[in-house]
């Protein structure tokens, strides 16, 4: 740690800075062989069957946003951790740290939006915990859900993604930035017209009914905080083959687009809430798609680049028009309280 | 819920106001079997063995306190919610809501607090998120633990209480209100020099060494939020046996009665944060007050009181001069963010 160093908001942004903060403090501090994993849940041996377990807590502002609330995103990011690892989500607990003040009747609105992700999502809410604090103490209130799914041992690679090989397909199932710019557009501050709806969802049954029959499924991973830039830039840290994401396979709303381009952003590292980015072998990708497809939340999925066993350790983009792009990690912060 | 009702503090006691929030909305909206348990740790049976699973946020203010600080107290308070529930804690995840302009250095003091007592009670912190929020949006940091423990079927019947019988025994590991007091000496706008330490443990060694063996452990809680008296009055609610407290026999340090009478408050209701009330069968009682004594957090465990067979659902305390004052849940809010 630096000399009067502070937290900045780039530290939450999901990118650089906060990869770099958990190296240096909680890794650092915390080491242990499962934490080492680094991926989306934790992968406990318990003797007698493996489980995922995972935590994540939502400060999104505003709580309430075009396609849903904090309390449908809480139960949606939480079950996607779970279902992109591999595992099958079981329990969920609740964790709501409130502001006095917060009204009841919005606070009934969000449990019960959470209770019906739930009941979709097929998982249990069993546990929960309620504090309050003084009026100005924190913003209406912030949620920790974490959960716990059952892994099958023959999805314990999907996780690290240590079969990824040259060839692989990499494939995404619909548009791209629309939670991040619906939260942007629902801010106050911006008083703008454009419909732009969240696609937060829970991608548990999806990844089950549609994916998990592939025999080939090399790794699973959410692109929320950080957008798929950032996923695919974890993809390929310190790895011996490179990634191309071919621009013009990309989906991205025509009012995205806009409001991106209005306000400065690169639609590759605007947060979704409702897409998994899939590494499948070359062999199923087809046959994959074709199942996706059928699925509601899947009906828009494409392939949308490769695993090359050129340009190790770099993901690129390769642009409309045939230019190369290097896809960094996120650095500094773009949307705080976007989750 | 009532039209413009809004969140108040008492709704964080962890008293009545908690109690009924969780039934009028949190109960209500997410209902199922597990959840209606209500204990400290949700009681999952995954077919091949049976978990303890809890989650709790911490909010204290001020972050550092004499005895701790936020993060030493967030692997405590999750570890013993799993402990008193009969489970051997395994595995934490940590999530973290952090301020813009936090100081680094103490968030690297509190994380390495958090490290060092993982390690003394030998479990893993194996998952976590950080998220940030702007400067005066929330109050400097933020914690949620949330737990797994493994449960063996023998032990099940602890965080339910079904066993609970007239004749048994109420036992404590010690002092009470140490943790409230702290926190409240602690707080910038009371300028007090008593030196009032927090008795922030982790008790699952205590618990694991000294209570587990005893065959006759019908119950155990850690008496946190809401101090002794809601444990007391939550053990009888609905019951058909009542609960004597001999107040003759509870252990008030003396600053934190000087501090407590100063204040206006009853120390019944103060929290502690290394605390179990036990009940247990009267023929084991003082083999296990033995055991317990032979352990550094149970060097001053006493036999506080008794299950009655009338007074049924009563919980109340034998005053020192021979009055009996009826022991309720706490209604209100008597100390907010404690914990």
């Amino acid at each position: 740690m630096k000399k009067n160093e502070t937290i900045l908001l780039g530290h939450g942004s999901g990118g650089k800075m906060t990869h770099d903060l958990i190296d240096q403090l909680f890794a650092r501090y915390f080491d242990n062989p499962i934490l080492r994993q680094q991926s989306d849940s934790a992968i406990l041996d318990l003797g007698t069957g493996k489980l995922a377990f995972t935590t994540d807590s939502f400060v999104v502002d505003p709580v309430f946003f075009p396609g849903g609330n904090i309390g449908h995103l809480a139960v949606a990011g939480t079950v996607n951790d779970l279902a992109v690892s591999g595992a099958v989500p079981l329990y969920l607990s609740a964790g709501f740290i409130l502001e006095e003040g917060f009204p009841m009747e919005s606070l009934e609105i969000i449990v019960r939006s959470m209770a019906e992700e739930a009941k979709k999502a097929g998982i249990s809410i069993v546990t929960g915990d309620t504090k309050v604090v003084n009026r100005g103490q924190c913003d209406k209130l912030f949620i920790n859900t974490s959960g716990i799914g059952r892994l099958e041992p023959e999805y314990e690679h999907i996780s690290s993604g240590i079969n990824i090989r040259p060839g692989d397909k990499i494939i995404i199932n619909g548009s791209i930035g629309d939670h991040g710019m619906a939260i942007m557009s629902a801010r106050n501050e911006l008083k703008i017209t454009t419909k732009i709806e969240s696609d937060c969802a829970c991608l548990n049954h999806l990844i089950s009914e549609s994916i998990m029959g592939c025999r080939q499924i090399r790794f699973m991973r959410d692109a929320t905080r950080g957008g798929l830039g950032t996923v695919v830039a974890e993809i390929v840290k310190g790895k011996s083959f490179g990634l191309k994401i071919d621009e013009s396979k990309l989906q991205i709303r025509e009012n995205v687009r806009g409001l991106c381009e209005m306000l400065g952003f690169d639609p590759l590292y605007v947060a979704n809430e409702g897409k998994v980015v899939i590494v499948a072998g070359a062999d199923e990708a087809g046959g994959l798609l074709k199942r996706m497809k059928q699925h509601p939340l899947g009906a828009e999925a494409s392939i949308i680049g490769e695993i090359t066993s050129d340009h190790q350790g770099i993901a690129w983009l390769e642009t409309v028009i045939g230019g190369k792009r290097i896809i960094d990690m996120l650095s500094g912060n773009q949307l705080p309280r976007i989750c």
